[in-house]
């Protein structure tokens, strides 16, 4: 049965025996549990574990801690930087079947979910309850796996990112314990913040299987627009000002011309082949009219042109999903290409430096590479496209995404601001981070996971 | 020279060659650095250095590090749980020389401080930025010592506590290592949070000497109000029903009966006797404006009364100062007694019933204790007067708080919202956390502190 040479038979057969066919070493299964939406070559775990219930992964980190065999957590596989890859072998437990959305509590404004329960399912379930969940990254994404990351995306600038929106966490620990962290109480003053350690740690201190979040109202009124500008330093201006006037924004996205070109390409837009912001303003009414005019101006002020809004749901639907899918436009750039995508976060003064700087190198690499980003927070993504099979294409994308998360590190900002690290961004650790916090970072791992167990290979360098 | 059988010679000697006059034994000194706001017995320092750098923290740690001495900052003294409190005897770093503001960037709506500076001072040094930091604890405390125990304050239903205030920190560890956490980008998925882990870890990991925290533009309006209820479930069903709307309000204080009369007492007001909600609102003129109608609207709903604003400024300075000096309206009502202050916060569903029951249970006592509280964040603080000699009352007191914690935890809250846990609150700290999670952080505590030197005897428990 076993045919993995890392695996041993006594730990396949325990596992066997306790999850019977919720547990498969299928190298078809294995091969699609290694792999995640990175670039990076994808070694396989030696087996998945289709986990029910906390006790199961409890159970499962149990068996492989006796083994000395690794132990990694599996959503929905969309991670970007090598999150769940399996550098070291070991068992991967699929928390898919982990989701139950546990309770919604309309007056507390808060959800228990187990971790295997999508952003998009959780909204399902809030159909009607006047709540929703407005953290977004690109995929669907489980709930487990956006605190592993910290996940954010489109609406952070107004509501936070996971590290805001978790309250509490059930984890199974390395020794297969299973711990709560924090409370439903809004605040505590309550000892050191575990919840926050957890959320992204990426499955290296302990699995995730239940998560309380925090739930905010359905805006009685929406409003969306895009204005295109004559430069992304006019827009970026544009969002400083929005931002200093204290402007609730629920969202202001910036595509460079390129990316609008395959928004266009691909979604049958015809918007303006300039740098474009879109935006979403969330309240009542009358505010958001306010708003829009306050922002209208500020546009105006710096530029921008084409300046429209998009206030009936089903055009506000499809300027959105035109964004949602950038990443599948930017694709249709280059046909056969795959995406090196990258993310780096700097403070806001520095975004349109940073920017500029970043596509003054690229114009000298020859690469193709749109540009967007939720400039609200000075996060901004690349899509660097490049055919699989040209090794030096490649190289040149891996080089520039160095010296892209190096200047951003420079600016006093960070080698990414939602995807993480995984294996991909170990290398920029130290420099980001300074040897002393890193050696913190150590120590607690070594502390709680003494024997590398959890996920191993992530996040810390070697 | 030295007095204190616990200080060894020799690390006398060595910090007074190291600081000279900024280094002293003087009781006096040490008795006033050893004090806080608590009501616990209180055991001083056995020196005082008054650091004026971050490499003066780190050369104090290490001196002290080779005597196996602790070492406990110091910040205002104002601390409620006896957090400062030298319980092992050790070095106090009085950290209130380090108090520049180091620089203020008003483009990316933040600021770093050295951590002796307080509150009021750096909203002193934002006049005329349009930006201020709204974290306000009742004291003017410094800002180390905000973070230090995740203290929060009014302001924080609409801008967060400490928690998620603070950027980035310069730490000493307790090897003495200088090292930074996080970075001034807004949001990052950059490894494990350690700035969350440093804030409300209160001095027993490593001592903060520098910040980064989040500013807020001013609001362009703000409008205050206060209402009575016919009972406190009618004035907590008025903020549950406020928050569920989404109205971002900025503060929404409660005061029961008790409190009312105090401030009556001690600020000249005539409010009515009865429990009283104080709102603030923050926004565009427009947006008060509507916010103040829908307020209003679900304020008689509850059967709210006297439902009177205060737009102008003068008005709105005499109603805020009036909540603020609430502590001292509340000694009054007592002549000669002190105040064992305590808080707890729960998720706001339970609010009014933790409320009811902790009222039921103050009338079985006899004791006087006002209660006042943040209920936006479901948390609320009581102020439990004993006269300082009568040990039973104060018995009964500590006896009221420890089932007042019970009920918070019972309700899945927290037995401290903003306090911290200090030594006063280290018997909750199992029952709120579980064994499970407490050992976590108690293998954190050892990893980074092995030799528990720095402010032993808060948090976790023996």
């Amino acid at each position: 049965m076993n045919t993995h040479a890392r695996l041993p038979d006594a730990l396949a057969d325990a596992l066997a025996g306790r999850f019977g066919e919720r547990f498969s070493t299928n190298p078809a299964i294995c091969t699609h549990h290694g792999q995640d939406e990175s670039s990076l070559p994808a070694p396989p775990p030696d087996g998945v574990v289709f986990a029910q219930s906390t006790e199961e992964v409890s159970a499962t980190v149990a068996l492989c801690r006796a083994h000395r065999v690794p132990v990694i957590a599996f959503g929905t596989g969309t991670s970007l930087e090598g999150q769940l890859h399996a550098v070291r072998g070991g068992i991967c437990v699929d928390l898919a079947g982990m989701n139950r959305v546990l309770a919604i509590r309309p007056e507390d404004l808060d959800a228990t979910v187990e971790a295997g329960v999508t952003r998009k399912q959780l909204n399902s379930a809030l159909h009607g309850s006047g709540l929703f969940f407005p953290i977004d990254p690109g995929a669907d994404a489980s709930l487990g796996g956006m605190a592993a990351t910290r996940a954010s995306g489109t609406n952070a600038v107004r509501y936070g990112t996971m590290r805001e929106s978790v309250l509490a966490m059930t984890v199974v620990l390395p020794d297969a314990r299973i711990i709560h962290t924090g409370s439903r109480a809004k605040k505590s003053a309550a000892g050191y913040d575990l919840t926050r350690l957890f959320v992204g740690s990426e499955g290296t201190l302990g699995i995730t299987t239940e998560l309380t979040v925090r739930l905010h109202p359905l805006p009685e009124a929406i409003g969306s627009a895009f204005c295109a500008f004559p430069s992304i330093a006019a827009a970026v201006d544009t969002v400083i000002q929005t931002i200093q006037l204290g402007l609730p924004v629920a969202r202001i996205e910036l595509l460079d011309s390129l990316s609008v070109q395959a928004i266009n390409r691909h979604s049958k837009t015809s918007l303006r082949d300039t740098p474009t912001l879109f935006f979403e303003l969330h309240g009542s009414p009358a505010s958001v009219a306010e708003q829009t005019e306050v922002l209208q101006g500020i546009a105006a002020e710096h530029g921008g042109m084409d300046f429209e809004w998009a206030n009936q749901p089903e055009d506000r639907s499809r300027l959105w999903q035109a964004r949602h899918d950038a990443y599948y436009a930017c694709l249709g750039l280059m046909p056969g290409a795959r995406s090196i995508t990258t993310d780096v976060c700097v403070p806001i003064s520095r975004l349109a430096d940073c920017i500029a700087a970043t596509l003054a190198d690229l114009e000298q690499t020859g690469l193709t590479a749109p540009l967007l980003g939720h400039v609200g927070d000075g996060n901004f993504h690349m899509l660097l496209l490049v055919h699989p099979d040209d090794a030096a294409m490649t190289e040149r994308a891996y080089d520039f995404a160095k010296r892209l998360a190096e200047r951003a590190i420079a600016m006093d900002g960070t080698c990414t601001g939602e995807h993480g690290i995984g294996r991909g961004k170990r290398r920029y650790m130290a420099l980001e981070h300074g040897e002393g916090a890193l050696d913190v970072m150590r120590i607690i791992k070594h502390a709680i996971d003494p024997e590398n167990l959890m996920n191993p290979g992530k996040i810390l360098p070697d």
